[in-house]
């Protein structure tokens, strides 16, 4: 039953030059979707090309995951760039992605924003129609992934883009289905069996469920796990067993049907 | 008469944010295939994607100008990267470039290597080869514009790359068909009358005439004529209309047959 | 009388690599005192360096013009930083022009802010806090030049350095103060005449002229020219002529007394 | 007695934005001099400035550690620069590093180049001295902290800077003063206790000891020891507790005599 498929997404592909970060062959052996660094908050073109390669060899999906050209701030600083160019900046780092997935023989099925550019995209609708246009203009049956409730999604949707919808595993939810600001108490579930049972809840209710208990329906298409920190590899193994045992079966984005 | 086509290219695109650089709107009428900076040496995506768009609209076919990582030297010095560094990095600007060109309804239909990259590859065959790697890996129907007889040429032709052959309107060349170092007197002819008779002698004689008079036969495909500086664009539009009184057919590089 | 001197200040040495900006040999023979660009938004070492030697042949006093690291975008779009981060961003930038001086035997007397930084921290008092913050700890010596009625020329009084305040002589005014946003007609006087006469006013008025008529005193030591554009040295010129006429003697930031 | 004092440095501050490496607060419980990376391979503003105060917490006192512009390649790619615009390139990294060492009070006590410029000033006698020149023209008390029997100490001398001697603790020397290249078996010694007899037999014969057991008699006043790696620490604390048993007393660069 179609409905029991789940995807598993972490953003990977993050290290830079000389510089290493997170533990992707062992997150590709856990999640079925990677979202790739683009080069522009992370990823040089050699780290691009391996990983792809890895992920394609793990039979993980691939992703472009463009940033705001923010190398030194990780591309998590706000900044304002014209509708014009911040489409051809999406452009320019999910063709360059593409390029890495042809050369390996795979492709790129999916796109999902960094850092800052998505949280804005998630809350100004103008931006985010920026960013389905940029998607659409290169290929309109690429997978916008975005999460459920947010401009960025509504925006994929009037776009005609195929949108699938996630929800985060170690984060709690407001009773709109906003993040929780990390400046909050309680913003971040650090204890992954916690991180288990809120997922668990999540796909159960097909809702997010807000840190009041509130219930905001939504499709569930993936749960994105963090690809760093120390405890990123063995929390994300202990979701997907959780999800397993629960009866779901893991399919990359562009097999969930 | 196929023989009587020709092409002639040159490097455009090579703005940089708020720098401008050459007159591309007045070249774009001129050339018929266009080198477009790849924002590694020049060209950060909103100028790739306006730049894309003004070719297609003039129908100039457009070409890849990939370069080593090197904005503040224009990529104009030496690098050593790694064999899979240095094609990962040719990957991820033809990727970018494809992008903008998918986006703007058209296509990249030739790779020619930048500046220093373009120096190293012509005249060392394993950097060659790296080069043409890269292209293939991409799409072995990239045609590769490679200087005649160059090692970059070579190694096109080995790699079963399609191989359009360039001679260069303003540089003298040596009996061996390389060009005269920019350090000797008369390297560089300044005279655009000059540049159309050196290169209506070697179309007559389908050779590289050297400097010393010695003709090294060649098949020529494109005349590349210089995008920058304050005589650019007189000069290009002196040496098309020799070349269309001289009874040639200006045609794009994908239309040579 | 030390009432009749005054200074004139442009931004220069924003050329990069091989891309060119403004005339600042031009230039140098009619302003007091230079904003130097220093790597961030342009302004590579070597431009810096050719620079700082012909200001300091010219008599021309040297001041650090730091911005948010956008080189793409010049330094015009705003960047949220972290007062930490900004804080140390400026002082890179400044450290590495006051190398360039010292290598060429002069020093930085003076640090002017650079586009979205500048107009950050000329709204912003925390901005400005920082900015001011930043110059003491390296020098407070150092003189910082702002825009009069700015909360910038306000952070730096509160932190004792000494302040110098400038006008635009291109700019129109509003009532309080400020700049007439660029989007309204007759925010930049295009005219070098039109300058003259607003340049003029003010000194004569001792109060920024805005639009209106209306006049809002303030002390006033340097008058800010552009340094780019096709009339930037026509106008600077014509202004510096009209202000010696007028009886005002230039004099470098630092010797204004 | 003068000749019982040694140095201990290490390349520490080489962390970027959001990216680690090496145990930099660890580290400088250690050694006695740390060379700073300058922005150019590694460490951003921040990174700088933190390190800096960490730095002048512990007494160790501070070096610049300019490199090649070369982020993605952490400065270990050989680039060409002109002598005009590599001096210029070391002048800004070592002005910027100045800024923030007076910032908190400190200040640079000497320079080091980094990784592939360092490699190429030890061998070509015009880089090393352009290198030279460069640190000469900025503070000509600035120590140059050389490997010993290389051109760029040679060129140190020459230029009158004094200079500072050190050897690799964890390198096989050749016969005349040359590191083993790496590729050769033997080239890297991994085991610390291997390090501490290579480093006291050194200081005990005031010679390089190469792999052969050949002599060549130099003066030692620092030994390098790696700040990053696993085992980094845990050996630079082996090294340092060796010296002190044997008598030596550790003392940053300036400290020497």
């Amino acid at each position: 039953m179609s409905h029991r498929l789940i995807n598993l997404n972490a953003d990977l592909g993050e290290s830079f030059g000389a510089w290493q970060m997170g533990d992707d062959p062992a997150l590709l052996q856990i999640v079925s979707s990677a979202n790739l660094a683009c080069g522009f908050h992370a990823g040089d073109p050699l780290i691009m090309r391996s990983t792809v390669r890895l992920a394609l060899a793990q039979g993980v999906s691939i992703g472009a995951h463009p940033s705001f050209p923010d190398l030194q701030g990780f591309g998590r600083r706000a900044m304002q760039l014209s509708p014009a160019e911040l489409e051809a900046t999406i452009l320019y780092q999910v063709g360059a992605l593409q390029a890495m997935a042809t050369a390996e023989g795979g492709r790129v099925t999916h796109v999902k924003p960094h850092g800052a550019l998505s949280n804005i995209a998630c809350a100004d609708a103008a931006v985010a129609a920026t960013v389905a246009r940029a998607v659409r203009s290169l290929d309109p049956a690429l997978i916008l992934l975005a999460p459920a409730h947010s401009e960025l999604a509504r925006a994929g949707e009037a776009a005609g883009l195929p949108v699938r919808y996630e929800v985060f595993a170690d984060r709690a939810y407001l009773d709109d289905g906003q993040l929780m600001p990390r400046s909050r108490p309680g913003a971040v579930l650090h204890d992954a069996q916690q991180c288990v049972e809120h997922v668990l809840a999540m796909l159960r209710e097909q809702a997010i469920v807000a840190a009041s208990g509130h219930r905001l329906p939504t499709r569930i298409d993936s749960i994105c796990v963090h690809g760093d920190g120390p405890e990123a590899v063995a929390s994300a193994r202990l979701i997907r067993q959780a999800l397993e045992q629960a009866g779901y079966r893991l399919a990359a984005l562009d097999q969930l049907g």
